[in-house]
């Protein structure tokens, strides 16, 4: 205290920063990706994870006919990708994880792409939804877990440096704004200006 | 790539870091609260928020008895407080968060417990609960937020400093490890070592 009134429609931006996930599916010959905040972890035993997607997402689509979806988690250093993935329609590309650069690999226990750049990866297979609003809580079962040689246990933080959602800036048009652990701050420009729609600003 | 496989136990804390809220609810003439860190919002309009907690936490059964709960953002410079929080059990408490050092004051719009050292607030009425796994999605629906002058559209984070949660490290006994943007480090030691039962640790 002393406190003030937060704007309801800005109530999801006390949160930041959040680590983003990139969620990735492979669906009728096109693969697909998404940056996502708005995800927990649910269960230890099984190991269950959720991500609230709005069900207008293209990758939404893709993860129900899927039934699968990876989790992939990028160093700070791909800021300006994942950055450009939140930019970009999964309408418009047949790939559009190599459209913003990244290499992608087949999981084998899904089939679903994972990205080849990426620090850790989960393999989940659908589990169940929940309609909360204007998003839908997807709960998928962990049935494989990957990660390079950042993470030990713990993330090490000396050779892994997480990349943390903080919101957008505007200042000569509108992008999106990462955080580092180590005081770094990335912005990246947004072509396709969603303002206009209710989204992860 | 190249990826090695990691534990199913410790997929949670691929995760980390992520911003600790400290749930709080009165209950029967009790006031509880613990840190939690598998949170998220769910929806934009209405605003609603999730966390997942397990069933055995007396919070959730504070949360599910009062109908209601408060969600908390402390900064940086309460990491002592938010971990001794997560590390003293309900039972033992008339008031667990005075037990920590924090003053409560009573939200207006839920009748439920607030921290007054709290950077943000939310006031949440119990809309839903999911079982998921080892752990409940507990949905509440805001029906008041406020913030300190540190929020403003975003947060400002020469005012507000995130307390980000990392995992526990083991030397001399167990410590809870929290970060910041501005590559500090804090560990709090943890008197009760849950270490035998399932924690987010």
């Amino acid at each position: 205290m002393p406190w003030k009134k937060v704007n309801p429609a800005k109530i999801h931006r006390l949160f930041y920063p959040q680590v983003p996930v990139v969620i990735t599916a492979w669906f009728k010959g096109r693969i697909g990706g998404m940056p996502a905040i708005w995800h927990t972890p649910l269960s230890f035993k099984p190991p269950l994870v959720g991500v609230a997607i709005a069900p207008e997402h293209r990758t939404h689509e893709m993860i129900i006919g899927a039934k699968a979806f990876g989790v992939n988690w990028l160093d700070f250093s791909y800021a300006k990708q994942v950055g450009e993935l939140g930019d970009a329609s999964g309408k418009d590309y047949i790939n559009k994880l190599s459209a913003v650069g990244f290499r992608t690999v087949k999981g084998r226990a899904s089939g679903q792409p994972l990205i080849a750049e990426a620090s850790a990866v989960l393999e989940c297979l659908y589990s169940e939804r929940h309609r909360v609003g204007t998003h839908e809580l997807i709960v998928g079962r962990v049935v494989a877990a990957r990660a390079d040689a950042g993470f030990n246990d713990y993330w090490d933080h000396a050779r892994y440096s997480p990349l943390l959602y903080a919101g957008t800036e505007n200042r000569r048009g509108k992008s999106w704004v990462f955080k580092s652990l180590r005081g770094k701050t990335v912005t990246v420009p947004l072509r396709n200006q969603p303002g206009t729609k209710e989204s992860n600003e």
